[in-house]
């Protein structure tokens, strides 16, 4: 085995760069690294690879969502940070079979996501392999000075918040794969689960929104599924958290497809998960910046990620989500 | 045919991103992209590809060498740009039978020249893929206002330099390749070669020189060969160069291998190519921050690279260095 997982890595990486020279905010480990450059404001720098046959397949994503997804990846990282996004970076490693209509529609794709938040390209890098097609995107943001929002700043009971709806992008994967076979979904809502799947929208507003009205005192992105991302929140937190089961925005269920079960592990969701202190949940309206909030739970002393059923039974929740080292070889 | 080549490449990107916002100095096409952040200095942001397969081979380049070039490349960017190294975020795409020590050394390579140039690595993304090793490096680094070296600065009459020595990287690749014959190189001159080949210095001291004295009216690193990277501060800045054999900082001869082909088109020298206008031209010793610096010939009005030979015959270069597009599929 490579590594164990992903936290055994960023703690063997964290070990290897020890130093915090005086510019650094925040550096490996969070969504994004919070530089500061010198005025009122910190830069925000993330970098998000979409890998062929990892983050999705030709076949299946055409190349105007991919074009959007591998930038939405970036942007829901700098959301998460509340940061404003200014410029963004694309390598590209091109298949030796790539045509010029597919490198043409996955930037018609790109770019309409970027000029509907204001992000300009200043470069990048491009390359052509003999293997799959990879895009790495890096992401350049502003947050005002020492209004970053990070993942270790939670603190026992802090409300657990989502936005949105949870599980639906992983329901649109399941439905592209399975095309033929019928959803016992109307046909509305299976379009809904596949253009969440192909096109989610960072929530650039909302974080932006929590960072300037102190109303978050920790934030992350669902990329990797709830339990997944909210279990990493917590260990940056150095606490536990309680969820119930009755509150989680969930999809209609489908055929195959529990939503449950979705919106736990699914991932790929782009929403925000965020925690609130108390002193602030009078702050908190059910919706904000045009989404959905949902309550969902509360932050604990006890370490772990408890979900309490509906019959009031509490379970304890082991990550199952995408992991980088665990799901590969 | 995707694209001819990069020029078709850079200039079809750059229709699709015609804007420039105010915090823009430099976008798509130079080296690396120059931001203005706030106060007195700007932000240099650049990002290279490494690809198993192209620009690298696991069987030739040993892991730590892959970890100090990576960096290497996007740190001759920043010193293109006169740029003072700050920060690197690394994407690693690992393949599944890659092991924990070969990871181990890849960022023992990078980390030692990182620490040498007090960079620090504040974050990245990691995934593992079927196919070959991808590292993605991104560089920040800072330069004065309105400082930043770019290659559009040239004009006719400036004198044309080069720093250290040209050809040496393709002809240490040509060692490696070839192990087993004999060079004709004495065992010493080999280990230069081979040594500039996996172990390239980023001119980031002669970068910052020529950019805090003024010196240089453009800059690029010589990373795919003299022509072609002369060739792209030509078409930036709209004029021609002319140069002369005699004045080439050529390596020894060895067998099979010509020094000015190696020179010429080899690439991968990660030396700093730049212009120098005739009022600065006394400024220049025929060395700086401790590297040695060859003055190789001059811009002129007329389009094109001329090499002017020994017998005084002018003959016109064509890049026959690396292209993305063209060298591939």
């Amino acid at each position: 085995v490579l590594f164990r997982d992903e936290t055994e890595f960023v703690r063997w990486l964290r070990r290897r760069w020890p130093e915090r020279p005086s510019g650094l905010r925040l550096g490996i480990g969070d969504d994004a690294a919070v530089i500061r450059v010198r005025g009122d404001s910190d830069l925000v720098l993330t970098t998000d690879l979409s890998l062929e046959g990892v983050h999705f397949r030709r076949d299946l994503h055409p190349p105007r969502a991919l074009g959007h997804r591998a930038l939405a990846r970036a942007l829901s990282d700098l959301a998460a940070m509340g940061a404003r996004p200014r410029f963004a970076l694309i390598s590209l490693a091109l298949s030796q079979d790539t045509r010029r209509h597919w490198v043409r529609a996955f930037y018609d794709g790109l770019g309409a996501l970027a000029r509907r938040h204001r992000v300009t390209v200043i470069g990048g890098d491009t390359a052509v392999v003999a293997g799959g097609i990879m895009v790495d995107v890096v992401a350049v943001g502003e947050v005002a000075r020492g209004r970053a929002l990070g993942r270790a700043g939670a603190c026992p009971g802090d409300g657990i918040y989502v936005s949105g709806r949870l599980g639906l992008s992983a329901l649109g994967l399941s439905l592209l794969r399975s095309r033929a076979r019928s959803s016992a979904l109307s046909p509305s809502a299976e379009r809904a689960a596949i253009q969440a799947h192909l096109y989610p929208e960072p929530r650039l507003r909302l974080g932006q929104h929590l960072s300037r009205r102190r109303l978050a005192s920790a934030a992350i992105d669902v990329s990797d599924g709830l339990v997944q991302d909210l279990a990493r929140l917590c260990r940056a937190s150095g606490c536990g958290a309680r969820i119930r089961e009755a509150a989680l925005p969930l999809g209609e269920p489908a055929r195959g497809c529990d939503p449950l079960e979705l919106a736990l592990d699914g991932g790929e969701d782009y929403e925000l998960l965020f925690t609130v202190p108390r002193s602030r949940v009078a702050g908190m309206a059910p919706a904000a910046a045009g989404v959905p909030i949902h309550a969902i739970g509360e932050m604990r002393r006890q370490r772990g990620v408890v979900l309490v059923g509906g019959d009031g039974r509490e379970m304890r929740l082991e990550a199952r989500g995408y992991d980088h080292f665990r799901n590969s070889g």
